[in-house]
């Protein structure tokens, strides 16, 4: 029976777990740091075994999956790079790319490495929160190396198809994170930066499905946050940037008073969302 | 048997319409301005009754809720001032409230006017999107005047609760504006803003559900927000200008490269969140 070892099992790698019991003839196996969260997967089912010792479970791992924070992996990969299974896929889910797929150059030649991001997740963290539906409907992208093997990314594919994920998208690693830093990392800095406004705590009770849909992800993991944010630096502050001015228009426009203007900018606006056809999470309160 | 009227059958009076079918011994009688609308209501059960004659409507209203747009209703009420039954209630559902009950003086004093906002709505518009869930766990705002009776309180509490709300709250058509600027015109700002980015058609298939939840509400109704954020631009500009600061803050932040401040930032913004014990609207993909 072959194998899939996921290490790191919180919230992603859990979930994962759980999503990928059963599929074709692989047994999952979740490596963890910590005794308990171990006892949990194996008392919650979440895989088909559970275990602490890294380095056997590589090496027994036909794909490995990282499921850590961008920090580890980088340390992760340097440290562990020959304990890979000889002509195994390791691949990852983390939200930055091009840092990982760099990392991912100390791999020897016999190891393909393809970077994988499911556009997935929920503002908790950790294994209890962990749920096998988590990436239905989802997008899952995915950034090979030029020399992957075909039969390693066909294989992502299959997984991504039992995981429930809508698509798989190919991309470089270069376009994945310039455009992350606008679809995701943004999202996180304007949440935070909505629940820094003074007047947070007297708003509850007053709020609508708008706030929360803008805010939830402000409960943010602090340490993977700090990670994407930092890694992705160049491309994230444009994306700011570009955010902010187009905020000062707005608020141009209204303080002016000139209302036509206001209508014709709402107008642009609101017809790119449309053509979007993106539907939102929620459409009650 | 008594009679709630409810004026314009759009997306917010349709789902009343529907929400308060059979609450106590009241009737429910819609009233729009297109025979079309009309005929979808009657034909899909959206009240009790609908008509085109507005002033017979009025006439016979005990209860006469105002769901169409805000400079509507300031025109509607200088309209019909002398329509209303005497000693009936007049309420709306708009999103601004001091100039709505400032509008509400011309109505003779034995008309009594309870300002309301509840908070619950789509991107969508229209009689064809209604629905009687739409107020299932939401909060409804009132701005009742000094002089309102209390039993036109307590009978809008009663609604409030045969619709699903999931409480009342009470609070002044100032503090309601400026509270609403951040919660709900801000956010509609933001959603539209980041719209206006140019990456927005390529980052199709790279989108997760922190970016669906943002810029859901940018597909907006054009001439009714527009009214919302022209009345309430002095609040919703001071708001915007707040947020534009704490933006920048976090921009420079992670520009600085200064790891320890980004993550200080981010762990007290996001406490602040978990604060809030606010969840989302939505906690997959």
């Amino acid at each position: 029976m072959k194998k899939i070892v996921i290490v790191g099992l919180g919230l992603i790698g859990g979930s994962l777990a759980l999503a990928l019991k059963g599929f074709e003839d692989f047994r999952i196996i979740g490596v963890a740091r910590r005794q308990a969260t171990v006892d949990y997967a194996l008392s919650h089912g979440v895989g088909d075994e559970a275990t602490l010792d890294t380095v056997s479970a590589l090496r027994q791992a036909d794909v490995t999956i990282l499921c850590i924070d961008p920090k580890d992996i980088i340390s992760f990969l340097e440290q562990h790079r020959e304990d890979f299974k000889p002509g195994s896929l390791v691949t990852d889910v983390c939200g930055i790319k091009s840092a990982i797929m760099e990392a991912a150059k100390v791999l020897p030649e016999s190891v393909d490495f393809i970077g994988c991001h499911p556009m997935a997740g929920t503002e908790f963290s950790g294994i209890e929160h962990a749920f096998g539906e988590m990436f239905r409907g989802s997008h899952l992208i995915l950034t090979p190396r030029p020399e992957s093997r075909e039969e390693n990314v066909a294989l992502m594919e299959r997984m991504a198809d039992y995981m429930g994920c809508q698509d798989v998208v190919k991309t470089t690693p270069a376009e994945h994170d310039a455009i992350l830093a606008y679809t995701s990392q943004m999202m996180h800095i304007i949440a935070v930066s909505v629940c820094d406004d003074p007047m947070l705590f007297t708003c509850k009770g007053f709020e609508g499905s708008s706030f929360r849909g803008c805010t939830r992800v402000a409960a943010l993991d602090v340490s993977l946050w700090a990670q994407l944010f930092s890694l992705n630096a160049p491309a994230l502050t444009s994306c700011l940037d570009e955010f902010i001015k187009n905020l000062q228009d707005y608020r141009e426009a209204i303080a002016s008073g000139d209302k036509n203007k206001l209508v014709e900018k709402l107008t642009w606006s609101s017809d790119r969302k449309r053509q979007m056809e993106l539907p939102g999470p929620d459409l009650l309160h």
